[in-house]
């Protein structure tokens, strides 16, 4: 076999960043598992941070299309007292996150707020990227969601988007709405 | 009945822009789709451009959702000889937001890649935006994507988000994917 076509049939697994200030980092992810569930893709969700909301949309949506979905933060939020928890809660997110990667069991995994450890030191950025890129099974495609995405995490990146904030309804007083925010 | 409560109880539909050279704006979109299916709500899609690909990852998860798609682009391309069969296609596309968005029979309705007659100057901005503020029911979501958008649908968004290219694959020549991108 044409070892040149063969790479040509088995597309590259990306890793994507959705990055910025803005809103649509989460979003576009979801957007993602939509088409690729549209493909019949074996997706993974791993969300590193609680929701205000005890079932969002997309979650009601996951459960009904059965696709895999880990809420890791779930029981922690992000006060001042509760940080060793929500560091030991990432900690374990980032080793469910790294089993799941290893099975090749998926064609997509998102790691959705994942930037949150890295930004607060709970997880060296240098060393994440070190495994993804070292571990992540040439075909899957692994999105990572966050503000403040580390330089780390760009330079392994395939694609980077910031999502920058235009104009938001907050700034009017408009509080947050069910299906288009959560 | 209060009203205030009342006003309280109904939530304002918003007025959303997907814009900017990045990679997310009707990815971001349909993640809003795949939110609000989860909560039962009643979605209309209408895609003014004609995907590369005949049956896209979101077209094939529409139909299995049976989530109402409408590709109005559908046998044109951008050619400068289609110009005008590309307009009147465009006109059709908005003819048919029109009724949708009238028949007040959605929670939420996407207007993808709508920004394009805009730009190539088939529909008037100014027109356009006045319509929808002064047509769309109170409680619909309406979400607008596509590049460079007017500033006079700005200027009648609630939420306005530039999708801004960090890094992409294609700079590395990498072909586009399944799932991921279409």
């Amino acid at each position: 076999m044409n070892s040149e076509i063969s790479n040509q049939q088995q597309p590259k697994g990306l890793i994507i960043v959705n990055t910025g200030d803005g809103k649509g980092k989460t979003t576009a992810a979801l957007g993602v598992v939509f088409r690729s569930w549209g493909y019949g893709l074996r997706i993974c969700m791993i969300q590193f941070i609680k929701s205000s909301v005890f079932e969002t949309g997309e979650f009601k949506a996951a459960r009904q299309l059965n696709i895999e979905w880990h809420r890791c933060g779930d029981g922690f939020v992000f006060h001042q007292e509760d940080q060793d928890e929500a560091a030991a809660l990432a900690l374990d997110g980032w080793k469910l996150a790294q089993q799941k990667i290893l099975s090749a069991a998926y064609d997509l995994i998102v790691l959705d707020e994942f930037t949150y450890p890295l930004i607060f030191g709970w997880l060296d950025p240098q060393e994440v990227a070190d495994w993804i890129l070292h571990n992540k099974p040439a075909a899957m495609h692994l999105i990572i969601t966050g503000r403040n995405a580390p330089q780390k995490l760009i330079d392994i990146a395939d694609l980077v988007t910031e999502m920058k904030l235009i104009k938001h309804p907050f700034q009017n007083g408009i509080k947050a709405q069910a299906g288009t925010e959560f």
